[in-house]
């Protein structure tokens, strides 16, 4: 193990140090973007062949669930920030009894750690969010079930991504023997009625400590078997009234609890009883967002860098866009790996689309695991959406899905 | 001092290795292309502290010109680069023949290492090169300033860089003095016909081993005291015909030459005898250049992305512009520092220009040292030059050029 924590080499004198809780692929690409800014991320890593850490010369190897391992890391960093949201809360209100400088802080990540505290705040300040329960018996769940017509989703309040923790049950009896398996393993638990979804967005802003807030165009995202699968930039089709609403409550919702740093608002849009579009909150994330990928190409300032910028208080970036249309489509692990070697493969993505900006994360092949990215800009949305998905695909199964031969 | 050289851990299994013989920032920003391509580079350093070095995991810590500290880096990695021209050919043939991937080939490179190795290849291709001579004695310097009605330029054939080695003697005692001096210190000299210069072009290729060329618009360069200080992409005003008479002129210069990365043609526009605009060949760069820069921001691929992809034989990215114009001006230390720290001008900078695309080397402050770029897009040339200029001096002086007070 490469343990370099406080590697001074690392850093040039005069330029701010910032820390990062987690090793994942945002805080590589974290990386990318203090570099380019004279800096460089030091990093509490779980190992020291993680996808950040891979890229990192001021690393210290930890566990974030330990007090002892965030105050070394935090120790002469101009700012502690995250690439997750599971630290426990009381660690961070400890550092910054300390005098350490948290962002964001944990008043506010609070709302992206607990699906039931957030849903409450968010009522609070008059967000919208379909109805939900908090459920600590079978019999709350039964109640719930029967007030939503038993339309109903099961989330574990706590700990849940990429759709883990997320159930459907369709009948009674299916959500009883859920709720009381889930309880008595101790999952704390809540209920929200099942939308009928017309689509999923995603608004996303940035905020400082200062107060000021930048917001990104809303994105349409598409989620597969629970995991993103696309994010598209700008959401096709959205009328003015619908983006501006959306982007109107990401910045309520930053400025009410004074989130800093970037935050993705994971909306659902339905049609309302006039079947109109309309939005509820699903989900915040704290932290740059998986449907944000599509700014590291698609404009000027990419969620990276901004989450950098607002967590140090720095004026934020424009984020005036480079092209009509940019898709994201994420690189999950395919059941096997193929046998043509991922350089390989993307030297095939290249031959045929020499506009693709490849994005991966140094991880080794998993199925369903998350290992990049394309992003590929493009004037036309439809053809730019199959094309994405074209090279995303190719990534993973070293043939074009479309029958294209070359 | 870190030497984490052959450290497993920077590289994920069965991505490409690409080392890096040098620890500028070219290296520097080499390694965030790498890094969002899945790779990291691995690095031969002078110092830990270094520009690229600041920011690697794979660090060998040694001397370019010392064939043993070659040989340890390249050991096992795919393929060997530059960030510098400075690497003695006999060590490169030497790691050639163990079997080692030198991209570019010394064969090529020898054209950007010597100045008169490369005119008189020039010169054979057909390509336009100011008249030169060898100057062996200062009988030559004198011949040929006579030759050329006293218009002669006088230049180190080997090591030099921003404008040092490059010299303008005035009249005959002045040359005689100046040759005498140089050649009794064992410099290799040659001379050039000074060009009555217009303005200078920098025409950017890449070029892979399998021969595929791609060429970046032709951009104009500002030299102030032999320093690159500003680059202007595409060329403001430059006919359609001379355009494209410069970048086939830089393609034929990579095919015939077999440059293998990414190459500048650094170009004289001059007045024929017609009053017509012409061109002829300053300089090659055999490596990302200053005056590619604005690739960064300016386009779909950078010349870094660029770089990597030739010599590791992938195909060449699309360099479709994002915008009408980019401008990248050069951040070189003032006479002093000011106390205003780096951030707080950054600060000072985003908060007027939120678009401004900040490029820092991890570097401290010495008069006229290359510490950073700014990028700046916009459709307007004038203004966004302007613009550009003002954020690359607010952050050398932390005061504004124009007045301007906030
Ligand atoms: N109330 C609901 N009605 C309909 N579909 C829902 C509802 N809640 C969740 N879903 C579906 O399940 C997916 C995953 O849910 P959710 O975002 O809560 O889980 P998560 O694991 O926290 O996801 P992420 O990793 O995206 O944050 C959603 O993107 C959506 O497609
Ligand atoms: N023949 C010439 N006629 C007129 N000006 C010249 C001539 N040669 C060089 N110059 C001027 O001097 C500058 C520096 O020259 P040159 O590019 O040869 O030096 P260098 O130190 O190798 O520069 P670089 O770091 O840009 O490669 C040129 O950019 C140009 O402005």
């Amino acid at each position: 193990m490469t343990d370099t924590a406080g590697n001074p080499s690392a850093h040039v004198p005069g330029m701010p140090v910032v820390a990062v809780i987690g090793d994942g692929q945002l805080a590589r690409m974290m990386q990318t973007e203090a570099i380019e800014l004279g800096q460089s991320i030091r990093l509490l890593a779980g190992a020291s062949g993680s996808s950040a850490a891979q890229v990192s010369a001021d690393i210290f190897i930890g566990d974030y669930t330990n007090l002892d391992d965030l105050r070394r890391v935090a120790q002469g960093a101009d700012v502690v920030t995250f690439d997750h949201e599971h630290v426990p809360t009381e660690h961070l209100l400890a550092l910054i009894a300390e005098g350490i400088n948290v962002q964001p802080r944990p008043e506010a990540l609070v709302n992206a750690q607990d699906k039931l505290v957030m849903r409450k705040r968010l009522r609070e300040i008059g967000a919208p969010v379909p109805p939900f329960a908090a459920i600590e018996s079978v019999e709350d769940a039964g109640a719930f079930f029967d007030a939503v017509g038993g339309a109903v989703c099961i989330k574990a309040r706590r700990g849940g991504y990429d759709g883990h923790g997320v159930w459907f049950p369709t009948d009674k009896d299916e959500l009883s023997a859920l709720v009381e398996k889930l309880l008595a393993a101790g999952t704390p638990l809540m209920a929200e009625k099942k939308v009928a979804l017309v689509r999923e967005l995603s608004a996303m802003v940035a905020r400082s400590p200062s107060g000021e807030i930048v917001a990104w165009p809303v994105v349409e995202s598409v989620q597969t078997n629970g995991i993103c699968t696309e994010a598209v930039a700008p959401a096709p089709g959205i009328s003015e009234a619908l983006a501006q609403r959306s982007v109107e409550l990401a910045q309520t919702i930053a400025k009410e609890l004074e989130v800093t740093g970037v935050m993705a608002v994971e909306l659902f849009e339905f049609a309302d009883s006039a079947g109109q579009p309309d939005i509820a909150v699903n989900e915040l994330a704290m932290r740059p967002h998986n449907t944000g990928h599509w700014t590291q190409d698609g404009c000027v300032t990419s969620q990276f860098e901004q989450h950098l910028r607002a967590v140090l208080d720095y004026p934020l970036g424009s984020v005036a866009l480079n092209s009509q249309v940019t898709v994201m489509a994420n690189v999950l692990g395919g059941q096997s790996d193929p046998e043509l070697p991922m350089a390989k493969r993307m030297a095939g993505v290249w031959t045929r689309f020499p506009g693709a900006k490849i994005h991966l994360y140094g991880k080794t092949h998993r199925p369903g695991r998350k290992i990049g990215h394309i992003n590929l800009s493009g004037d036309d949305v439809d053809m730019t959406r199959r094309e994405a998905q074209l090279c995303a695909d190719y990534l993973v199964h070293a043939r074009w899905a479309d029958g294209h031969v070359g």
